[in-house]
């Protein structure tokens, strides 16, 4: 009886950050989601239960992303002494280590359900916060939370984000490499010090991206979604990364980018189009001339980020 | 009579470019105004009259930039042979050589005037073109061009603009300093490569100032105009600039900027806020405490750009 009303199911979307020119600040939500059943315990007890994407690896007890998501809510609203233990139950849809925030979906699953058990005495922003801090940046975990696109800004170490909804209606076409990419090793290669040439590059493609997106002006988007900063050093991480893009663009693309970190591409294409078949189709075919395996995800972008579904069930 | 259907009134507004986080990429038209009169001539002769801001040191003659501009389109439209003079009289507003694109002015007036006389054989974005052209940069002629914020992208040596008006009702206030400083001055002070941090910096804050302008949250905008790519360079040609800026957003600016390359600084509140007057008088005390004479406008976006104003007239 104790267990019923301390337990919640929460769905969070897998998301895409950098989306090319809006490195380390911009991000979106996507219609690929992981699940948590998240019931807490007041024994001091973990138990991990997962199946679906990585869940021979996902680390049990403990270790666990998501308990320690769960355990630092505790502590911050000041309640971990009367909750020390927890059942998480998962299933994973978004591929790990592919660029698609699988780790951001384990944190924020963890603080919204946690959060909602204990009577939300946190909002979107307090949550944000904390899942900067357990991720080490708000890329992935600020569109997990608040769904759409969101604009993020690190402001004196405080994270502050503005998400929205673009007035195009887009479909976003994911190749998903066979191989997996880590997060540390797609910084490593990239450079100190850039140009200022590049710099304004940048500054001036997403400056055109966030506006054609606001604005709902489809026809700006293939000037938007290039990039200088980070893709030029990440191609070598990901064979046939150009010509991946490229053969996006000739099948109808608007834009192409590297998603996060990698290993995913991700391509950007109006649902009017009705072109997401065929890009997708060129994108897998490009990736294998390669030498790379890979799968294609069609997607939305998510509107409502972290959702509850169920509450106080047994 | 022949000089009455070959004339024609244009008003074209000054501008502030780079507003912050978007160097040379963002920029705003205001409500100062500079005036041109041209009547072409087919006789091989240009007159030049001016009256207001630097008429004393405007190029009589055929080094007069406004003269090459007609030109420029005469030759582009292929007018040249029977247009070979001008009689340009222009009363400016528009201070001189302080960041506020006086030159772009010069250009986007003549070429608007010399286009209107002709039955307007180029559109906005062909003038945009030449304007570009003409001045090395679009930072200033897009947004004379277009009024309000311009968003302004070099793609392959071609400049795309995109042009919006803020949800947000904006006062201006301008500080104008008494003493000039050179573009060219500003742009050696510079340096060739930045940090990557530095870039990462201005690329969120240029995507959280357009989301919050094209969005209407005023809220954000305090986060939104810091800039680390060149004004921190820039701040020793401008005695006082850091200080000025605070000076503003202690007196309830929302932000502050350079304006363009220098030497005005501007910040930016709300109209609703009725504190314009306010950060006016803190701006002009702040420099005066660094030994700078100057004096405030206090100006709203220009929403129109280059206008006629008067066609066909003796």
């Amino acid at each position: 009886m104790d267990n019923k009303k301390n337990r919640v199911r929460v769905r969070v979307p897998g998301t895409s950050a950098n989306c090319g020119p809006g490195f380390d600040c911009l991000g979106l939500a996507t219609t690929i989601y992981n699940y948590l059943d998240l019931t807490l315990l007041k024994s001091n007890k973990v138990v991990v239960e997962s199946t679906g994407e990585g869940s021979e690896n996902i680390p049990r007890g403990k270790r666990n992303l998501t308990w320690q998501a769960v355990r630092r809510l505790l502590q911050e609203v000041g309640r971990a002494d009367e909750f020390k233990g927890a059942i998480i139950r998962t299933e994973n849809k978004v591929p790990i280590s592919r660029g698609l925030g699988s780790s951001s979906t384990a944190i924020v699953a963890g603080l919204t359900a946690a959060n909602e058990i204990l009577g939300s005495p946190l909002d979107k922003h307090g949550l944000l916060k904390l899942a900067t801090e357990l991720e080490g940046h708000p890329d992935n975990v600020a569109p997990a939370i608040f769904g759409g696109f969101t604009v993020s800004v690190m402001d004196k170490g405080e994270v502050q984000t503005f998400s929205f909804l673009p007035r195009i209606k887009l479909k976003l076409i994911v190749a998903v490499p066979d191989f997996e990419l880590s997060t540390r090793l797609a910084r490593k290669v990239l450079p100190k010090n850039i140009s200022m040439k590049d710099a304004i590059f940048n500054v001036s493609r997403a400056s055109m991206l966030i506006a054609a997106l606001v604005e709902g002006r489809e026809e700006l988007l293939p000037l938007a979604f290039d990039d200088a900063l980070h893709q030029p050093y990440r191609k070598k991480l990901v064979p046939g990364m150009t010509e991946v893009f490229e053969a996006a663009k000739s099948a109808g693309a608007l834009g192409a980018a590297i998603s996060g970190a990698g290993s995913c591409l991700i391509a950007f294409t109006s649902t009017k189009s009705q072109l997401e078949n065929k890009i997708a189709a060129a994108m897998v075919e490009e990736f294998k001339v390669h030498g790379v395996k890979s799968k294609a995800l069609i997607l939305n972008v998510d509107k409502r980020g972290a959702q509850i579904l169920r509450r106080n069930f047994k």
